[in-house]
C-alpha cells in the first residue's frame, strides 16, 4: 500500500480514531498524524502509545498542514470543530468523519467547506464498549462493516482514498447514500436501543407488593436491556440528528407491539403463535 | 435430610422435572420416582440416566401409589393430565407443578382435586435453553429462585414438604401469592419476551433500498432479540394463561415507549437525556 495523505489530523483520538491511526501508521498510509483533543490526559496516552506524532488542543494548530481531517468527536460537535479549523486548512483538504448518523452530518458540514475541499462521510460499525486512546486496537475493524456515504461534496478521488484507508483495516467497506444509511441504522441500531431503554424505563420503579419486579428477571431481561446501559448523551445526540428515520423505525415497532398487545388482550392463540413464530424465524435468520 | 414422599410421579421428565429428580434421589427425599411421558424415546433416556425408576405413557398407571405428583408438562396440558390421574391417586396425594404462571394453574387445577388432596404451586425460575431428560442437571437450581405460591388448597404440611424438596437443590426458595407471582413475572419475564419478539417482528421483512436492514445490526440488535428465538408454543401458552397481568405490563411498556417516541419527534434533548439516563440507571441496578 502507498501513501494516501501527508498529514492526518484526528479530532478526538478515542477508540475509533485511535484504532484507525494504528492501521494508517502500520501500512504507511499517512506520513504524520496530529491529534486534536479536549483533555490533555487522553492526548498523552495517544502520544505514549504512538497513535499520534503530536497533540494539540487548538483547532487552528491542528488544521495547519492537514490534507485529511477526521472528525471523531461526538457528532453534534462536528460543525463547531470544523468551523474553527477551515480557515487554517490547506485549500484542497479532505474532510471525513466516523459519526453514526450521516444525513445530518452532510447537511451541517458541507456548507462549512472551502471551495476546493472535499467531504466523505464514513460510519465504521464497530463495538464501543471501551473508550479513549487507551482502548485503541488495530484489529477493531477486521471483518466489520465500514459504510462510506458519498454526498454532493465527495470527489471520486477523495472517496477512493478514504475507502483505501479503511480497507487497510481489514473491514468490509461498502457504499450507500447518507439517506439509506440513516434509514438502515435507524432500524438495525437506533430502534433496538430505544426498545431496550424503554423496557428499562418501564421497569425502573415498578414494584409489586413492595418488591422490585425487575429483580426477579433472569437472562432474558438482562439480555434485552443490556444496551440500555449505553451512554445517554450519545443516544440523545443520535436521536436529535436522525430524528425522521428513527421516528419511522419507531412506527414499525409500535405496530408490531400493538399486534402483540391486541393478540394478548383477545386471547388470540392462533395470532400469538403466528407472531412469536415470525419473531423466532427472524432471529434465526440473524444468527 | 429425610424421606418426604414415598412415590414421586413426574409428568413430563424434561430438564425441569428431571433435574429435580436427580436431587430428590441423591438426598433420599423420595423412595421411588415414576415418569409419565408422551414419547418413549425421552422416557428411555430418563430411565437410562437413572432419573426415574419406571416409565409409563398411561396417566392411570402413573397415578397409582403416587403421594406426590409433579406436573412438568406445558402448563395448558395440566388439567387434562391431572383429570386422568385423580381417580387413581391415593386419597391424600399432594399435587405440585413447575409452571411459569400460577393463578391460572390454581384456578384450573384445584377444582379437579379429590377432597383430601393438596396442591402447592411452584415456579423454579431457571434457564431453559436445553430441553429433555438428556439435559437434566443436578446443579440447575443452585442459587436460582424457586417461587412457592400457596393457595386455597395448599396445606401447611404440603407446603413445608415441597419447600424442603426444593431447598435440597440449593435454590433460594421464597413464597408469594399466585397473583403477586404472575404480576412480577409478567413484568420481569413475559414483557421482555414480547418486547424482544416485537422487535424481531418489526424488522422481519424490513428492506431499505432492497437490503435487509436487520442484516446491518451489530451486538445490540442481537442481544435485544436473543430471546425472540424461544419456543413460540411456550410463549403463546404463557400469554393465554397470564393474560391480564401481561396486558398490564404491556401498558407500562407502551407508556415508556410513547415517551421516547414523543421526545424523538419533538427533538426534546432534555427529555431524551432524562429517559436514556433513567434506563441506564435501571440497567446498572440490574447488574
Amino acid at each position: 500500500m502507498s501513501l494516501l495523505f501527508r498529514q492526518l489530523t484526528i479530532c478526538g483520538v478515542g477508540l475509533i480514531g485511535g484504532s484507525l491511526a494504528l492501521t494508517a501508521r502500520k501500512h504507511g498510509l499517512v506520513e504524520r498524524i496530529v491529534g486534536l483533543g479536549r483533555t490533555q490526559g487522553n492526548l498523552d496516552v495517544a502520544l505514549a502509545r504512538g497513535l499520534i506524532d503530536s497533540a494539540t488542543r487548538d483547532p487552528a494548530e491542528a488544521a495547519r498542514g492537514a490534507d485529511l481531517v477526521m472528525l471523531a468527536t461526538p457528532v453534534m460537535t462536528f460543525p463547531e470543530t470544523l468551523a474553527a479549523m477551515v480557515p487554517h486548512l490547506p485549500d484542497a483538504a479532505v474532510i471525513t468523519d466516523v459519526g453514526s448518523v450521516k444525513s445530518w452530518v452532510v447537511r451541517e458540514v458541507e456548507p462549512l467547506l472551502g471551495p476546493r475541499m472535499a467531504f466523505v462521510g464514513v460510519h465504521p460499525v464497530a463495538g464501543k464498549e471501551l473508550t479513549g486512546a487507551a482502548a485503541a486496537d488495530e484489529e477493531l475493524y477486521r471483518n466489520r462493516r465500514v459504510i462510506v456515504t458519498p454526498s454532493a461534496r465527495s470527489t471520486p478521488e477523495a472517496v477512493a482514498k478514504i475507502e483505501a484507508l479503511w480497507r487497510a483495516t481489514g473491514a468490509n467497506v461498502e457504499r450507500m447514500t447518507p439517506q439509506a444509511h440513516d434509514a438502515i441504522l435507524a432500524r438495525a441500531s437506533h430502534l433496538p436501543q430505544i426498545a431496550s431503554s424503554a423496557l428499562a424505563v418501564a421497569l425502573a420503579d415498578e414494584l409489586v407488593d413492595g418488591q422490585w419486579a425487575a429483580g426477579f428477571g433472569a437472562g432474558g431481561l438482562r439480555d434485552t436491556t443490556r444496551i440500555a446501559a449505553s451512554s445517554a448523551e450519545m443516544w440523545r445526540d443520535i436521536c436529535l440528528t436522525n430524528r425522521e428515520a428513527i421516528s419511522a423505525a419507531l412506527g414499525l415497532y409500535a405496530r408490531a407491539f400493538a399486534d402483540f398487545s391486541r393478540a394478548v388482550e383477545n386471547g388470540d392463540a392462533a395470532r400469538l403463535l403466528e407472531l412469536f413464530e415470525r419473531g423466532r424465524r427472524m432471529r434465526e435468520r440473524l444468527k
